[in-house]
Order: structure tokens, then C-alpha cells, then sequence
């Protein structure tokens, strides 16, 4: 699956960089592959794997501050492993930029 | 912690009340407090035992199509545990209205 | 449409309620229909209706705040107007509880 | 402000980049910086400029199909506008990989 994840602390600063960047350290450790972008992180792997890591990361977040709200949206399909390049490869291409 | 979940089968048909039907009966099954609303699920409950609920509802609706999209939001807080009517009474109250 | 909408300020308590009770003034005020759920707000009308009373309400708690994330999801179909209320009709009679 | 947003046909088969990519092409009309990520496309610009091409590339979806989930994540900030990459590059810095 493809997972895409966003963890708010509330009650802290307007500065959310450094939660991010802990959340990455813990991302990283796990060896799955993944992509920063501007509003979130993006995970590739088999369910089991990746959702532990995204609970570990807001678990994480809440022992930082008080409060969290975390947004997770999962892209799941029976018929292959998810691939993230595929995907923006696969939209690419239809805009005949492939 | 309180979670919303909402789950989209890709590549079936426009109505999607029977998977979410198929979801109530497992979260019912599950004993978690809930709310049904028309835009997902509301479940209450520790972390441990909220998200397995969300993951299995999930991996019931992709059995039932070729791809899903799964949302979920998470409130999750230290200082007390979640409480879904005291979310909405609370900004009642706010309104003048509790 | 139906459309879903929360509005979550940063760098601000950790009590969110005040916020919510002030988009609800102005939700109130719209004349739309609503409802408050324990993660969000429920509105339903036509688009060019809703959608200008949810960026009130983000413009509003950004007036308070100094940073602001809003989440917003819309359910829009060709061949009705969005139900609300028949959305959870829908699903509680396949459930055998209608 | 940043803006995240995608938008999931109902009712239509298990491929969705013919419709994010008629999504992007809108979206390059526009003129307004984005990037395309595995789940969705974050758009850079004011709000007056940014939301109507979010609800373009929404009706425009809605035409190609019957139903249409759309999710639009907003990260809005008084004190500075809205920068992708200055977004990225702050986690990465404090991830000492700047």
C-alpha cells in the first residue's frame, strides 16, 4: 500500500519543522521507502510494515506535546504492490510528459 | 483516542452504503463506542485497540472491490482520554447552546 | 454536495472548542444545513453555496490564530442533490436497522 | 497559502491518472506553482487564486463520472505566505541534511 501521512501537535509553537524532522528520523530507521513533500509524508510498503511505523511517528508527536491530530490516507489495490513512482510516472505520461 | 475513518472502494459502482454497512457490522462486533455521520465513522477508544478495527474494516472493503481509499483522522491527547459527546457538548456550551 | 470540514489553529492551547464554536456562528448564520460531529462539521448544499461559508470560517480562525490547517472532504454526485440524512438512512438499512 | 487536494471518481474502473491528469492540465493553465505527489497535488498561491482551480479540477471530474470524493488540505499562515519548498527544506535541515 501507499500511505500519506500528517501529524499536528497542538498547543506548541507555529513551527512544526522539528516534528516532522523527528518523524522522518523514525521513518528512516524502518528502511521503507518514502517521500517528503510539502503537506505530508508518503509511505510504500505491505500494510503490516507501514502502519506501525506511521503509530510509532504519532506516538512520538504526542510524548513532544499535548495534543495531536494525525491524517492518514491509505491507497490500497489487490492487483499489484503499490508503487509511488508509478503513480506520478503513470499520470505523466497521460499528460504526454512521460 | 477518537478516530474517523471513511473508506472508498475504487472501481465499483456509485452506491457505497453497502461497504459501509459491511464496516458498522465489524465496528459493532468490535464493542467500541461509535457514531455513524454522513461523511464516516467515529470510534472511541485506546489506540490499540481503535486502529486494528479501522485496518480490519479496510481489508474487508478491498476484499470486496480491486482498490480502496481509506481516510482517517486521529484525536489523540495525554492529559485525558477521548470522549466523543464531550467534544460536541463542549463547543455547544462555547455557543451558548448546552 | 455534502462537505466536511474541520479547522484545526496552531500555535494556540490545546482546547480547541472556542474555534469550533465561532465557525458554528457563522455556519449558523448561513442559513445552511449542519451537522457538529465529534471530529468535524457536516454541511450540504449546493457548491457555490458551501463552499464560500467553510473559507469564512478558515479565514476567521486564522484571524485568530497565527497558522491555521484546514481539512476539508466533499461528496458530490451528478444525479441527486447530497442527503445528509439519507446518506445514514442508506447505510442503517442495509444493516437491517432501518 | 499551500493546498493539497485529490479527487476520487466513484463508479468508474480502478484507473484514476486519466483523471488527475485532467486535473493537471488545469492546473498548469493556472499558472500557479504545484507538485504532483503519489497521492495527491499541492498547489502554492493566494487563496482567492487557489481554491477556484481546486473546484475546477473538481467539476471537471465530476463531469467525466457520476460521484466524486474530493479531499483539500489547507496549511495557511499569517506571519508569511505559503512556501512549498521552504516547507521541505526546513525538515531536512533540522534533519541535519540540509
Amino acid at each position: 500500500m501507499i500511505v500519506e501521512f500528517s501529524i499536528v501537535p497542538i498547543g506548541v509553537g507555529t513551527s512544526l519543522s522539528p516534528y516532522v524532522a523527528e518523524c522522518l528520523n523514525i521513518v528512516e530507521k524502518s528502511g521503507l521507502r518514502y517521500q517528503l513533500t510539502p503537506m505530508g509524508t508518503v509511505l510504500e510498503g505491505e500494510g503490516e510494515d507501514v502502519m506501525p511505523v506511521v503509530m510509532r511517528c504519532h506516538a512520538r508527536v504526542l510524548e513532544m506535546s499535548q495534543r495531536v491530530v494525525t491524517s492518514i490516507k491509505i491507497d490500497d489495490r489487490r492487483d499489484r504492490p503499490g508503487d509511488m513512482d508509478r503513480k506520478v510516472r503513470s499520470v505523466k505520461e497521460k499528460m504526454g510528459k512521460g
